[in-house]
């Protein structure tokens, strides 16, 4: 009866030094597909499965408590809608409609069935809004937290589908609404916790923050866009991924999966005033917290500049950068005029450990 | 800045009190399914979604370490491995073939990255046999304890999918294999683990209990059923359920969804000679093993009484009862001659808390 981790060879290496991503890449690099079935498998938003009819678009992501959310100020009917974002996000990030999701969660016994039932009436919200059916799941116990894993199933169509892989040079560079909220809202409750923890007396200040707040609690997807003003626009994004974890990784993960560069514009990235003087507030740079800050489930996507004029008028899509050479690099042309090479830095999870 | 579960009602109901199942059923009894491709939503072993082509069917699974796996002996390679097997077999239990997974994990930092490689080693083992690709999956850090979620998705026919729901008075029920070993290998397990933690010194003694250990660490899903000798044998199973709970419990399942009552003979229900000593050794009554013990991953199924001749002769397939009306209820028909009701008592995870 032996600890199984003394099984193991003497050396140890931390998660942390590989990163999420690079952790996921050099945990599956051994797997191949064998079938036909599996049209596209690990590395973009969502894997395309291909049985004969429409493609599906098939995506997954776990929450845990105390790294993707606090229970002290997320409600849990907010938490269960949130859920849902973020996997009905990844299919839009496809080009593709959400249709179904599954839900499993280890709950500890702390949580009632009537808390449980809030999470569900969220989960259940979302899934009205988003026009996805709950089809199955696993609920079980958990020694300590709550866990949510879902899984997102939707529909695309063969010449529609938008992969990270499929930006050209020239194409042009589109971010959908505005950046840097969600992480600024998270700042502000992150404050309150602390305020709250160290005097319990105190009720909070969330001052006028309510945009910031929402947009971190409860984030959408953009289920307009990919429902209704895209395809109305008559466009089909050559590359396409939603921001969860900050503009700058995103827009890396699009180049190196395209083999091209980009140059970002500073002037093109959409925040909103408001939004810039709470950054300022919290002494922070606004553009870095649209670059890195994450959670905004808006989309970053590439036109052909044929495609330009379609999306040039398009309401709440802002066209901030072009795809260059990939010997280019990826910069940052700032609003004073610098070019520099912009760092991915979104949220690294493993990191907070 | 409240702690959430403060806003609910003061009313407070233990999560014990309904059951897993129970559970799922409360918290998901206002879901509606929306659209056509939702062919059947919760409450088989597999959601069944119809995207135009092949009827597709899905299921998910979350593991907890503490509630389905102790790490103090499930070395993680097997671990890998089983937390596919359980997925997979849900998918053989709607007579369906597994094609693709996804896996999410949740880890605390103690897990490195070799470790992981040794999880994944098993995933990839599994996935080979089973022949399915991994296509996806999302991989978070957990503040304490390793989760591991995953989703399996298959391909069936529409004329052969088999639901629980498909029983008829007087129809055959059927079970693969044996049943009770993993159960008891659990037990050899626990045993030592007890033994080491007051002795450290002292090294295992599982004795010639491979088989019950190597059931409880390194199950096997009936790939060898569904895909060669049910086709060969040419018959469609009226329901069918995989033993992932207990006999018992799987069987009320059937019954409860198929609006019949059954009849089991307990001469018919398969448990190796030397798996009933084992249970006989540590005082317990083998069949009771059977009926609750769960986590065989056999396969529980009814045939239509036409096709008693293509099942009679089967390998590995025992006749264990019979379906009848459901004012009958779900009785056992014991070797001694006495016939009483079942009582359904799996796996009670929340009741280990």
């Amino acid at each position: 009866m032996q600890e199984s981790n003394q099984n193991q060879a003497p050396k140890r290496t931390d998660v942390n030094s590989l990163g999420e991503f690079g952790l996921i890449e050099h945990l599956t690099k051994h797997s191949k597909l064998r079938h036909a079935s599996s049209f596209k498998g690990i590395g973009d938003d969502a894997a395309v499965l291909d049985y004969g009819g429409k493609p599906i678009v098939v995506s997954t992501d776990i929450l845990a408590e105390g790294i993707h959310f606090d229970l002290m100020y997320s409600p849990l009917k907010h938490l269960g809608y949130k859920s849902v974002v973020v996997n009905v996000s990844d299919i839009y990030a496809m080009n593709a409609i959400p249709k179904q999701i599954t839900v499993s969660l280890a709950i500890s016994n702390r949580f009632s069935v009537e808390a449980l039932e809030e999470l569900y009436a969220g989960i259940e919200a979302a899934c009205n809004f988003y026009n996805v059916d709950l089809v199955g799941g696993d609920t079980t116990s958990s020694n300590k937290g709550l866990f949510i894993s879902i899984t997102a199933i939707g529909e695309g169509n063969k010449d529609t589908l938008a992969y990270r892989s499929g930006a050209k040079e020239g194409d042009i560079l589109c971010v959908t609404g505005d950046l840097g909220a969600a992480y600024l809202g998270l700042q502000i409750l992150e404050r309150e916790k602390q305020i709250y923890l160290s005097n319990p007396g105190v009720q909070p200040d969330l001052g006028t923050n309510d945009y910031v707040i929402g947009r971190q609690l409860k984030p959408e997807a953009r289920k307009d866009m990919i429902e209704t003003f895209i395809p109305k626009a008559d466009f089909v994004p050559t590359s396409m991924i939603d921001i969860s974890d900050g503009l700058a990784s995103e827009l890396f993960h699009i180049c190196q999966q395209s083999s091209v560069g980009a140059i970002l514009n500073e002037g093109g990235v959409p925040i909103r005033t408001d939004v810039q003087q709470i950054a300022i507030d919290f002494k922070l740079d606004p553009i870095t917290c649209a670059l890195s800050g994450g959670e905004d489930y808006e989309l970053l996507f590439t036109v052909n500049p044929e495609d330009l004029d379609k999306v040039r008028y398009m309401p709440d899509i802002y066209i901030c950068g072009e795809m260059v050479n990939a010997k280019d690099g990826v910069k940052l042309h700032t609003k004073g005029g610098n070019i520099h090479p912009l760092k991915a830095q979104g949220w690294v999870h493993f990191g907070n450990q």
